[in-house]
């Protein structure tokens, strides 16, 4: 049975993990150079792994496999968050290499095509599972000027900063990709709540998210009656409250919605804010109850903008994204695998984040395994999972594609 | 009966609308170049009116009169708001000039001491009244290093780019200041609304404002289950609601309340914010009801941090101020000046906005004259009164003073 190194997995985690290290986490944000520089080493271990690799005209660092046939696909991302953990996307990818080193060692598994992606920018630093979405063929050309950083630069120029401009891209062969596998960090507490060491995603939730503005006027704070008011913080406020409580008794058993950003103009102590605006997020697995959400929301939204005296608006930002359900097959040889590895300490459950997997479910069968994350810390530089559940992890995502492969390249 | 010049009036306001103008608006935030460029005018306008004028060591212009014994002193600012009006500040220290005018054109008044001073920055852009606290004595000197504008410059660098660094600073003469008048926009919409043209200031409210700190934990918007969350901004948002609520239910008749500022960090879409501010405001012109405010925002915010899960802190800001009576016999002259002008639609009124008056009230006897603010408008480029209305009331002004100075000079 195929074997992976457990010693060299997490020698490439922790080699990965300096590159931008800070404190206990890691700040390696898209196409800045200390994420062009792990790309530059992710090629060279790749291709020490056997494989032809290169990084691409947008970023994407793209193993190749030499060996003719279909090939199976294993990808995740190496971009951080502004304050981003060790693991998050960089397991995924380091899983993919390792597997390909396994594979290759055993005999019976040597002569499989099988691939290695770091999607570039998962993370959004620009613009949202990129890497994969234009992949895919999906990418907008016109987001290389509009997808911005959050100090203005576009796409464009930190492609051009990067040197990857007029590199070719890489795109989804779909007579080659007959399957695409992603093993990520939970990023929540269930796994290790309940005692689980393997996930079996089933699918990933969908995301609406609003921008929600209130225009009132701006007064002075001491000179204008209470009751002349027009407090675009106030009416916020209200609002935020009122969309909490019926988000509480209307949301299903995992659905999760966030205010994760208020705004209030001038933003000075003695004048009455004139212009106020938040962002509200919300998640689900299945795509009626986003839709019954959405429509909760936009009630509240329009009673609010009846009521008076604030004016208030609703408009869909530009992430949605659908709920993506993983394919059933090779869901089964990942619960396989995690059955031979870790009986009887595996689930399925769904993911409440959004993965690079969500985009190539919609144009191959995609599947996803998942490990713990201590105290379902993620996003923060707090992020960690135990060494042996990282090795496990990997161990079962090794079984699982050699199953695969068996079943699908003969 | 000394008479002002409405021309002279307008033609000096409309002057100094034109340095720092923005719109229908002015920003001349203190102690910078444009700002200095309307203090030497003062200085010129007050030397042609026979004042002998200069600015003094943090920026205040002082015009003081050439003549002996006891003096009659006006002032206002002429700093303006970060979007200021026209004529908030700038009128009161204008009114005071064309006063002085007429008072020296009129034979029954021209031999009376008469002084103007347009105190430096009144709005706070370093430190709020620093000019009349500065002139009365109340300085603390190491504010020079720790007051800071929002750009981070210290008020002592300010004070250096400035060129007024080593200048004498101007202070209070008990000896020689009887009494002290300021005429000011009432900022608020009650003059207008019940038909008055001239409010009799009969105290200044008092501020109390509070930095309210939530925190909580930052974690991933979608992995994190409601449940398990310690929303910093979900906690601000539902003290916000009860704050307001219970200050509706126990504040009085003319108290306000306001929550000028919000923070929530992170600040992004996907992120559970860890920490979250805000800054609490509220304001009236009664001691007793200040404290008694004071206490139930501190037991709501004692009541939330208690309930859990995020900690909830309140710390009392920088720029409290105590309700300031005004001179009951300074009021009553321009209660009559009021009736000989605007016979009937005059009222005498609280101001629930602070000034510089505040501060001379505690160490000289003190008086405030309003006229109407249309609409109401107040810290706003739309901000303005009718001209008539401007002409008035510097006449009530200057009526008040022949009467105040016939009462008190001889």
């Amino acid at each position: 049975m195929v074997a992976i190194n457990g010693e060299r997995l997490l020698a490439d985690l922790k080699h990965l993990r300096g590159l931008g290290t800070c404190g206990t986490g890691v700040v390696r944000r898209s196409l800045t150079p200390i994420d062009m520089e792990a790309r530059r080493w992710l090629v060279s271990r790749m291709a020490e792994a056997g494989l032809e690799a290169d990084i691409d005209g947008l970023g994407t660092v793209l193993g190749r496999s030499k060996k003719p046939g279909p090939a199976l696909l294993f990808g995740s991302h190496s971009d951080t968050q502004p304050t981003g953990g060790w693991l998050d996307g960089t397991l995924g990818v380091i899983y993919g290499l390792e597997v390909v080193r396994a594979l290759a060692e055993d005999p019976a598994t040597h002569d499989s095509a099988v691939e290695v992606a770091s999607w570039i920018d998962e993370e959004g630093t620009f613009f949202g599972c990129l890497g994969s979405i234009a992949f895919c063929g999906e990418f907008p050309e016109e987001a290389l000027e509009g997808a911005k950083n959050a100090d203005g630069q576009s796409l464009g120029a930190a492609i051009e900063a990067a040197g990857l401009a007029g590199r070719p891209r890489v795109s989804l062969d779909r007579a080659r990709h007959f399957g695409y596998l992603e093993a990520h960090i939970e990023q929540g507490p269930y796994l290790e709540e309940e005692g689980n060491r393997i996930g079996v995603v089933t699918s990933i939730v969908g995301i609406r998210s609003f921008d929600i503005t209130f225009e009132g006027e701006q007064n002075h704070a001491g000179t204008t009656p209470m009751k002349r008011r027009r407090d675009a913080a106030r009416a916020l406020i209200v609002l935020a409250e009122n969309l909490n409580d019926a988000f509480e008794a209307q949301a299903g058993p995992r659905s999760v919605w966030t205010i994760g950003r208020i705004d209030v103009e001038p933003g000075a102590p003695s004048i009455v804010p004139g212009r106020a605006s938040m962002i509200f997020q919300f998640r689900d697995a299945e795509e009626d109850r986003l839709k019954a959400l959405e429509a909760l929301a936009r009630e509240l939204v329009a009673e609010a903008d009846r009521a008076g005296p604030v004016r208030v608006a609703i408009t869909p930002r530009n992430d949605h994204t659908k709920p993506a359900v993983m394919d059933a097959q090779l869901q089964e040889h990942i619960a396989e695998a995690a059955e031979v590895h870790a009986a009887g300490a595996w689930v399925r459950m769904p993911s409440a984040a959004g993965h690079d997997a969500q985009v190539l479910a919609r144009h191959i069968p995609s599947a996803m395994l998942f490990i713990p994350s201590i105290g379902g810390v993620s996003h923060d530089f707090a992020e960690d999972t135990a060494e042996e559940d990282i090795v496990l992890g990997c161990q079962v995502l090794a079984t699982a594609a050699a199953s695969i492969l068996e079943r699908f390249q003969t």
